[in-house]
């Protein structure tokens, strides 16, 4: 195989405009403000907290965002070998002028001082967006969120409910339904009507997905309005519910989505696998792990309950991986979905995608999502990815199969682009 | 590693003649009628409804075969990137004359046609027996199978037991085994007695191996006739047995069945690792998925206790296979078997080989098997695999080790033909 | 990717001198006597045996070491694919002037003897350390060793603590531990003082890490004195402890250990997943195997609640590998240490490296480690490590990411010995 093979089709990849189908993007401030932005997404203080980095320096209150960046610097030179600091380099060079190949004490203030120039441009969130290729960015909006004074054809919102199944059981979050929802949640036909509700409000929208994380002990199950009823008033009288009890009021609620994801059309993006706060006293957002010991046997009735409902699927773990190759293959209801955080690193992207390649439907697997917070990570995100694609298609297409560059091209586009379309709506 | 070096190695395998240790071939219709009974192969099926085609289309009582497959034809663009697909456009151009790179709604009313042509030929079967390099076929035969009007010497029976250990319970299985043995079942010890005939029976008419699929929850233990006695009664008398005593009446058949192939010197092929009828709604032999939470540790006390049974062991994930390699790398009697399932594509297959061939003792690994249910499929599968051993010999052991090609070549066509000859018996 | 570029960073990395932070050498014995003290290795008698050789034959007593090896010769044929074999191999041509590429029946005699005479030289101990380039190697050493009688400088103690933890209901182990802390272990405080002695004997001997192999359904968890004081005086009385019990006193003493380890300042070496005795017939050391389904989630009280104690982990199996990646990411206290045992061979470790190497801070990650009994082999293991390492730097660093290549040399060197010196201490 040759490597101007692999240069040809990541170059013709590069040059397809993409739908970005799970972001966390603010689309009141998508963009970012300074280096600080950028440098604080949880890899890198993550990391630099892995690497020796005290979170009380990472997270001191009222530091200048400078004085953040001027922190985290001297650690990067112990995380220079990872994928995560490529992305970090990577938008430096191409978005702040940035020529040399290592970020280190004696170049970072003029680097900070160049983003801030580029930043502070009033464009920059267009010019960020025509670099990248970004034509739709997809939301994770809190349910009660107004989905307001922004551009809901370009930042498109989707409903994030982890809140609902697993949080309800907390006063204010049970406030916010109300609130969102002009209802009082009384009952629990009153909670169905608030979720049906959110579906209405998000859809009127333009709404493209119910999205939520789940831990790897969940098994969602068929629970009536019944069986939660007396729960449901007790939490109302300010009682404490039981593990089960709280349990089954999960699986109450998360029925309740998959019931309106049917109703409404929605597809239904289930992230498996992630336990929250295993590190109790990591940094902002880098205290989530895992027990790899998850199934997606565990959703089986979902799966045979719901056969309209869409359900992109991300997994944690590459361990995870074949499940999901073989249930996508087998259930039409089942489609594998980018390459989420842990397994977000090249070798594993490569071996989850080549699987994935090989043996489900090509309609059926997202190639990519960037779940970004700031716009700037989509350029060196996808583009990881695009290059692992390329290679894969020369290798598994072209030079294995025989297929034609421009064959193996149109499958490489059909899952970078194509399949959200189809999945999502365009 | 020089790619002229793959493609020796890969020609001087081609030219071995097999022995396929694991079909379903049905001996007395083994070669295909017609395409559709190709493109009926539940890959296929599977897939095209897994891509969108509902299943009251393709199962429909009463098309045609050739409406069959113009229903299926379609769904074909959608899983054209699949290593199965790849298997059907190589059965089309090896045996058809297809000289096309894809199967169309515009071509395949001529493929079929020509196919129709190619497959009514009177020496059909012969021709794809020389073809595909098939000197022995191994079949799964239900266990009341009479084995007659076939040459048992190309077409070698196995006993397939799933019915005996999952499904004793029904009376229909019983009466079944009460039939083919000619016993009353009154007792615990009239099965045992029925058991051994069977074993006489199969290995009289050459039985080469015992074989039985098996859940990911499932472990052998050894249960007495006295523990099971009192539930065989009570079948007998039309009651219905509790879980657990389900469980130990399946441990106890299953027992037996490893006792039997001690006495009778008869390989016992573990299959482990699949729940039948995951997605209930999914077309014929398309519905069986899996939990990957199962382990060879379940096996202990069996491996243990019958020091003198071979098992060659397919596991169906790449997350058991390095239990596969460990376990076979200990215990003398535990084989590593083929490559299953859905662990049956490329990456997987390379992965699954390569670990296997540079740590277990070369003696003990069963490299391919078909699974076929008609004998063209032993062509495109078996040199799928041969592809990917011409690669690992290449680069691991020429390349990486220094080896000769010719010494490379002896491992390649010892796991390819030699183990199945020394395992089965010759 | 150029082979030369290979060839060029494996040579520099075979350049570097090496600490070998974890083995079994014995310091009075640390070199073999002859060929049969480098064949009695595990991995030969196990994979013999696992080939068919009886294990009455390997361990008859009484044989001469030259009878030993003569029995095991012809099963080598049956093993020369595996990655064992091959450090065998390299160790003869090394360091025994064996120029051909085989061992076997007809040329192992001459072997044996040119073995014998260079093993036999004065200073063959030496001899080896040097060609290997070893300038520390760690020990294991039981809880009640003298430590004395060899040089602490070059032979590292560090604590192997299994039989603390494990084995502690025994009288014979508490009997070692009473008589080599000169205590009477009448109370669990007493237990207390003696574990602490031993920290102090150990880290006044140069100890550089405390050590452990952990079951895989082994979760560490803080037991109060309080919680075991009845049972050890049981204990102590001649009774038996339930299950339960001995769980509780294993938790409890393996907390002590990491509570000494923070108060020591020494690395807590956790080797986790390996079930003892599985294979109940097997060989000597040859009986051991794993259930895979274990999680580091096991760990997570452990890791919150030492923060100070490094904790180099090494994982039985690579479908482990992601999660300790992602708990070495997150926690700073979690090191990746090394490619232990069924996970010790090319395909494993490729992976295994790989993905450590691109998503862990380079500063904890501990590259490799011999786990030999006798010094001749860290050569071919350390050698198939520098293979691996020097392709991965050159694909992933060199080309992947443009690299130059001192810098790739840089991190491999690092994660060679620099993480060892920093980690273990220098």
């Amino acid at each position: 195989m040759s490597d101007s093979l692999v240069k040809r089709l990541f170059d013709e990849l590069e040059a397809l405009p993409l739908i970005d189908p799970h972001t966390h993007i603010n689309p009141h401030a998508a963009a970012s403000k300074n280096l600080a932005d950028i440098m604080g997404y949880h890899y890198y203080t993550e990391l630099a907290h892995s690497a020796g980095l005290a979170k009380e320096k990472i997270e001191e209150p009222g530091i200048s965002p400078k004085e953040k960046v001027g922190r985290l610097i001297p650690k990067l030179s112990t995380i220079e070998n990872t994928a995560q600091y490529s992305w970090l380099l990577e938008i430096c060079q191409e978005f702040f002028g940035f020529e040399e190949d290592r970020i280190t004490v004696d170049n970072w203030e003029k680097l900070y001082d160049q983003a801030d120039q580029v930043l502070a441009q009033d464009d920059w969130e267009q010019q960020v967006l025509k670099k990248s290729g970004l034509e739709q960015v997809y939301l994770t909006n809190d349910f009660d969120d107004a989905l307001a004074g922004f551009d809901t054809g370009l930042y498109v919102p989707c409903l994030r409910t982890d809140d609902l199944v697993f949080h309800l059981g907390k006063s204010e979050v049970r406030e916010r339904l109300s609130k969102a929802t002009d209802r009082e949640l009384g009952t629990i036909e009153d909670v169905q009507a608030a979720i049906r509700d959110l579906f209405t409000h998000f859809t009127k929208n333009g709404a493209r997905a119910c999205a939520i994380s789940l831990p790897p002990d969940f098994s969602p199950t068929l629970v009536s309005a019944n069986t939660v009823a007396a729960s449901w008033l007790r939490l109302g009288n300010g009682e404490k519910l039981s593990d089960c009890e709280s349990r089954e009021l999960s699986q109450f609620i998360f029925w309740q989505l998959a019931e309106n994801c049917a109703v409404f059309n929605l597809p239904f993006d289930l992230m498996i696998g992630v336990n929250r706060r295993v590190y109790e006293d990591g940094v902002f957002q880098g205290q989530d792990l895992y027990d790899k010991r998850t199934s997606l046997i565990q959703y089986r009735q979902l799966f045979n309950s719901f056969p309209r409902v869409k359900f992109p699927i991300s997994v944690l773990t590459t361990t995870s991986n074949q499940e999901l190759v073989s249930y996508a293959w087998i259930f039409p209801n089942v489609i594998a979905n980018g390459h989420w955080w842990y397994s977000n690193t090249p070798p594993y992207i490569e071996t989850d995608c080549r699987t994935r390649l090989t043996a489900i439907p090509q309609t059926k697997y997202v190639g990519y999502y960037s779940d970004m917070y700031k716009l700037e990570f989509a350029l060196p995100k996808f583009r990881m990815y695009r290059r692992i694609l390329a290679k894969v298609l020369a290798q598994d297409f072209v030079q294995d199969r025989g297929w034609s560059e421009n064959r193996a091209l149109e499958l490489g586009k059909l899952v970078l682009r194509g399949n959200v379309e189809s999945i999502f709506g365009g």
